[in-house]
């Protein structure tokens, strides 16, 4: 990445519209004349609103939107600690059985229509090329943040610009949905650290057993995730430092990711723990981007409930899912066509010729 | 109904197999090869083992199952003491509504790939006959059930019979996954007063706002229901004295598919209140049929989370909906489809070469 194709993140970050408030209102009054009591969809119709605000427009959408799902891949130095249950290798494996379609991302994506689009953003053993892993590698994995940092801030900003220009393409390339999902084995670490830089929290309550890992692992975990904390001292007011101090590439990749989808005014779908610190980064850097959010599912990490808050999000399911990958993105891109399906065939009171109670 | 064309619900119970715990094992085992972290696809593998304890086989699906959602709509006599916030004409529109595709369920069934099946089991005002709607009416709405019994027990067994039989049928067209749902103004009161008698729960704890009414009303409900209970002392632990008393000819009827549907080894997913509490009276004629249901949602009227502790289910969605027609049942079909799609395609860590922590 030369200097000259990065994007200026902070320029991005202000062109970034609030949603329409007016367009939500006219997708609920639309809603409200369908053969349904007032507001009986709940969620459902609540998502319908948002999509209306994101669009700026109240009323249906013609047909479902085109979706793509963005899976980041990266290594993390602090996977030298210990802190997981997987072998370094795996990122680079999963990557590949990614490309290769065995994942269950792949399977979960193909149920809900969506692309995946697979992405290097650093692994440290990188699969053979192939057409369907984008190569976007900013390093062979982040340094380990428990001796200093784990990326300069300008590799920082490289990743955050990645993000952000493909889902500018994706934009282009006309998809109206984009979900996010991570691999990389040690980043809830990462994740666990920024989430104590953004909300605040100590250690141990935003970090989790990851892929599944026993008490003294655990223990080791929330250790590392202090002393990266104490040794990088990362600011909590400047997110790219936070990222750049305790992050990882995939992180302030999908960060750049949600704030590209937001700028071209797409909504983003997230998955777990890690996209959802990614989405907060990115919310911290650019509050409109907020309204361009659909928490999928609330994961069994400890921090992701945290997260979320601090996000002002709830989850449409919570399915015990921890698996990362953008599964859980996928899973909720079947409601969100189910709920602009709702808001675009259902007949009226009026058309269907129903009584309606509201009217009486 | 002739009486010699209704199914024997006592030998139909007794007919109900126990799912195969071993099936579900083989399965569980199966999905544990696969490539992610042990039961990181949470709730969605307890899916795929139910499902494979349902067929007795442990291994997947070739295919995705046929699906149809069953909609039974009925009139209540209970309505006339103004426990909803519509007419009674609603019922038999909506049936109409149904058949022509304009309602929520047409819309979310059809994202799910499920056909509707719209059984008209007495509604008040009917529509003018349709090919889409089946006439199985058992008479023109119960009677109202704070005067009397709400229908005769030989009306119970009639609609119980009535599901059984449409199940039958269905499973034999191939159908492998049946959902239900419900239309009726004024079921809800009646489900609360089931709700009450299989429970042991007063009342006021089993009894919400249904399609929304206001407190004046909802007080109203309750007493109703308390009534209702005191004139006819139904039987707890006699299933089709209850729905018979205090019942209607849709939730008779819905607790027949159940019936049908778990003796054919067909998986049952249930919508919100009334299609609980119907499976609930199915339960109890047949304990074996619990493991052929799956809960959905967890809709906001008030005795719901009560009726799924009855049947020990957990739902798979918390989406605030109160609308019925089997809208969350067909919602919660796009997880089935996932779950069962995960263990049909996903990549083994052997067949995909990645590095398997549970083997080190």
């Amino acid at each position: 990445v030369t200097d000259r194709e990065l994007i200026d993140i902070g320029a991005l970050a202000a062109r970034i519209e609030e949603t329409n408030g007016a367009a939500a209102a006219e997708a609920q009054r639309l809603l409200d004349a369908k053969t349904k009591p007032l507001r009986s969809l709940g969620r459902l119709e609540d998502l319908v609103c948002q999509l209306a605000a994101i669009r700026g427009v109240g009323g249906p959408l013609a047909t479902l939107p085109k979706k793509a799902i963005v899976v980041m891949g990266a290594d993390h130095g602090v996977a030298a600690e210990g802190v997981s249950a997987y072998p370094q290798e795996v990122t680079g494996q999963m990557l590949l059985n990614f490309a290769r379609g065995g994942a269950a991302i792949n399977v979960l994506a193909g149920q809900a229509g969506a692309r995946v689009v697979v992405v290097d953003m650093g692994v440290a053993y990188p699969p053979p090329p192939r057409p369907e892993i984008q190569d976007r590698r900013i390093g062979p994995g982040t340094a380990n943040f428990t001796c200093g940092p784990a990326m300069t801030r300008a590799e920082a900003l490289a990743a955050l610009s990645t993000g952000a220009a493909l889902a500018d393409a994706l934009a282009c390339d006309g998809v109206g949905l984009i979900g996010i999902g991570d691999m990389g084995i040690g980043n809830t670490t990462a994740s666990s650290a920024l989430a104590a830089v953004f909300t605040g929290a100590p250690p141990e309550e935003v970090t989790g057993r990851g892929t599944g890992i026993d008490d003294a692992a655990f223990r080791r975990k929330v250790d590392v995730v202090r002393r990266g904390l104490t040794v990088n001292r990362p600011d909590p007011s400047d997110a790219v430092d936070a990222l750049a101090k305790v992050g990882g590439f995939e992180i302030a990749g999908l960060a750049g990711v949600v704030l590209g989808a937001a700028a071209a005014r797409v909504p983003v779908v997230l998955d777990g723990f890690i996209t959802s610190v990614a989405a907060l980064a990115a919310v911290r850097l650019a509050p409109n981007a907020s309204g361009y959010l659909i928490a999928s599912h609330r994961s069994v990490e400890a921090g992701h409930r945290l997260v979320l808050q601090a996000l002002g999000k709830m989850p449409l399911l919570d399915l015990d899912l921890r698996l990362g990958e953008g599964t859980g993105a996928a899973l909720a891109m079947l409601l969100v066509d189910s709920a602009l399906a709702i808001s675009a065939e259902m007949a009226t009171f009026e058309s269907a010729g129903v009584s309606d109670a509201a009217k009486r």
